[in-house]
């Protein structure tokens, strides 16, 4: 039996190990990065050429295949957890004799729809363009979210090159459906439950604050999402012989949402910001120590005004939000005729943060639509509904939608997360809510813990949109904040 | 030299000789297209099978030289009139010595554009199909505008089969670019003055009364166009990292459009209906008779209300009008992303009546927009534009517009024309305008004359959207008519 040292010493040497041990992870990732950016940069084209949507569900499988051999290559023991009609997760652990922890990364291989003919390039032909002297890669998921795997991958191969062992059972989970909205996820996880928890759940998924500084984020916004779609005349009438009489869908539809938000951007539909959760005192002191990046924003988005009457974008991502993804009714430009549409749709994305749950949030929209005068169904109406309501709507909810989450900043392992990527980067933002959104409540439902969101990407990558890009100082960044991550014990 | 009747026996005299050859024209034709139904559907069949949309000028010039060959296969002295950037005018006449009167018979050969994935079938494959126990005739300008001109090519044919004489001078004008908003037909029709005048231009286009009653009609609403397109970030944006605070083009859209109708349907643009020259007395007269389909109509598309708080749609129609053509904005359905999109835009086509002028009605319109805080801009705004402003919108005026033309029904040639199709036809509806623009005041400034329109079609031929269609008996009735209308003196 060995000598039981005296605690306080133990937690000073626990303290001075770790501090060592960080300093040294993140110095590690940085030589070999710095030795190995050629290869490196090749190795991440590789991974970005294989196409990760949705509607390619072939190549999706490929994906995992291709990262679970990644992982196994790099002795972490990995497989595939597969359910029907759903793209695999991608699972990898490496268990260390001893660990008190289990940390699991999490991030996500499958990438946001494509319409290749918005690229410069194309979406799965990586190219590197330098932007303002810097180098970036442009390519679907570049950023969003092969960046933050690529950079996990290569923070192993840092630390395992410098005979650095890992100090915690480490786990990976990466999902091929995020972008989907996770329908599945939550059922994936449930049926390998024993495998995928964790003490922690590290969300390696975003873009950093747009002040370039690495980020910690405690929470996301949940989503959720409507089509809605109103009627004309069954078929498309000309407009000179019945316009003024035959009711135009295109401007229902338009009076329609213009009622849902005023001039400020705020939302009038009845009950929107109803239970909201507030903020905590840690959680205010945060942001009002982050950046305000409001002006430089504008500038860069070329926008002259802001929504929000004034409040910076910092306090509006902590309130929920009324988006149009999309419009469409007939045609516009060129192909437009003289006509009467027979219909039109708009595509509503509802973010939405915590004490609001998502498909309460729908139905208040709906609510909404039916108080303006909608019949309002959830499948294409037929001739006998059209006729006997004046104004009809399919509102279509997709089902894929999920609730807000937030890790108060103070627990334990929150402040142990903090301090590693700390020790790991120079200035780090810390806030409570990311504006975009990730499936957090399932993964914690699911592993039975808590997440903190690490992402490594520059807020400018194009993500969701065409000509996705990731700065590669920032995939450099990623590694030496991943190398430090997978060091916590 | 012959001896000098006496003025009140002659007149006795071309009455009785009018009203019985008005009546064997028709005969005739009738006779005539019972007889060669199927070789008559085949011919009209091919004329359709030749592509006539703006963005293919080749197949357009394809079809005027077509219908020039059938014009001097018939003996009428054909030709093109042409200019450098638009499709030829097809040309042609007949004269008869010694007649007093020059009609011109104008219709248009071209057809709107078509998206063929809208299609059952192509829009260029010609089929039949049985329709409520009727055939009809589908494919792109079956009923607008080729039905017209294969109608007054077989009335020729059926009155030489018959060795009918004609007794006035006959001019042929038949345009290519009615679709796109006759931009050129005015120059054309200059350049031509002599060749193109005439006592009455009959205006051979648009559908029939609801009704199926043949019809005469004494004006067309005029037409103007805008597109606009408003701004948001100057790239799609993350819809969850922005949205509440990016400002979304597609809610701005929504918001700018709504606010031009009330929930009626009636325009708020200011001065929007200022200046309409009120109808006559005759010309209310015949609105009083004419039926009211509004019912019928509801029930044929679907239509669970109409716009114009209770007005007919015969009342609405001698009002201008302002409706949507198309929306668009980033994607909707399966392709919709979590974006922000960076613009958004409508095209806006509006009617005008009498009294009304396109452009101030376009500059209308445009100072609305300016009054809800909009910069505008006629080019695509620069980076410093837009972040300049608050809200900046591009305005593109389409330059084809025209003014409504309305000809006064007492006029002695319009009791004429009425004589006339009422010889051929058992019903006729008399209506003051069409709700549909044909370019009448350039006719009539460039021929010095006067218009009546004669349309064939049936009103529910899908004209301007996908699956146009004639109903065949509306063809084999409209050369009666148009027989009847050759035979005039």
């Amino acid at each position: 039996m060995q000598p039981r040292p005296n605690p306080s010493c133990l937690l000073l040497l626990l303290w001075l190990a770790g501090t060592l041990a960080a300093q040294t992870s993140a110095e590690v990732a940085r030589r070999y990065t710095s030795e190995h950016q050629a290869q490196l940069t090749q190795a991440f084209s590789q991974l970005l050429s294989i196409p990760n949507v949705a509607a390619d569900p072939g190549n999706l499988e490929r994906n995992a295949n291709v990262l679970a051999g990644m992982l196994k290559q790099r002795g972490v023991d990995s497989r595939l957890l597969s359910m029907a009609g759903a793209p695999p997760v991608v699972y990898g652990q490496v268990v260390v004799p001893g660990a008190k922890r289990t940390i699991v990364f999490y991030a996500h291989y499958d990438g946001q729809p494509v319409t290749p003919s918005e690229w410069e390039g194309a979406p799965f032909t990586p190219v590197i363009r330098e932007v303002d002297g810097e180098q970036r890669i442009y390519a679907r998921s570049a950023a969003d979210d092969k960046a933050a795997i690529f950079a996990q991958l290569t923070a192993l191969d840092a630390l395992r090159e410098a005979k650095v062992s890992l100090r915690a059972n480490v786990r990976f989970v990466w999902e091929g459906e995020e972008e989907a909205g996770s329908p599945h996820l939550e059922q994936i996880l449930d049926a390998s439950r024993e495998s995928i928890r964790g003490d922690l759940w590290l969300i390696c998924d975003g873009p950093v604050d747009q002040s370039g500084m690495q980020t910690v984020v405690f929470g996301a916004r949940g989503d959720a999402h409507l089509e809605v779609t109103v009627y004309g005349p069954h078929r498309g009438l000309h407009s000179g012989h019945y316009g003024n009489w035959a009711p135009n869908p295109a401007m229902m539809l338009a009076q329609l949402l213009a009622g849902m938000k005023d001039d400020q951007g705020r939302v009038l539909v009845p009950h929107f910001y109803d239970g909201i959760t507030p903020l905590s005192p840690a959680e205010k002191e945060a942001l009002a120590r982050a950046p305000v990046n409001d002006q430089m924003l504008m500038n860069s988005f070329w926008l002259g005004h802001t929504d929000g009457g004034g409040a910076h974008l910092l306090e509006l991502i902590n309130q929920p939000s009324l988006n149009i993804n999309g419009l469409a009714s007939a045609q516009v430009g060129a192909r437009a005729t003289n006509v009467i549409p027979p219909t039109a749709t708009a595509d509503l994305d509802l973010r939405l943060v915590v004490g609001i749950d998502w498909r309460e949030q729908q139905q208040r929209v709906i609510d909404y639509i039916r108080s303006r005068g909608y019949f309002v169904v959830d499948n294409q109406p037929t001739r006998e509904i059209l006729t006997q309501h004046p104004k009809v709507a399919l509102v279509k909810r997709d089902e894929a939608g999920y609730n807000a989450v937030r890790t108060a900043m103070d627990l334990p392992i929150a402040r142990e997360v903090i301090r590693a990527v700390e020790s790991a980067r120079a200035d780090v933002v810390l806030l409570p809510t990311m504006g975009g959104s990730v499936p957090l409540g399932a993964m914690e439902r699911a592993a039975q813990t808590h997440t903190v969101t690490v992402p490594i990407a520059n807020y400018d990558d194009n993500q969701h949109a065409a000509n996705e890009n990731l700065r590669l100082q920032n995939l450099w960044n990623g590694v030496e904040t991943m190398a430090a991550l997978l060091e916590l014990r």
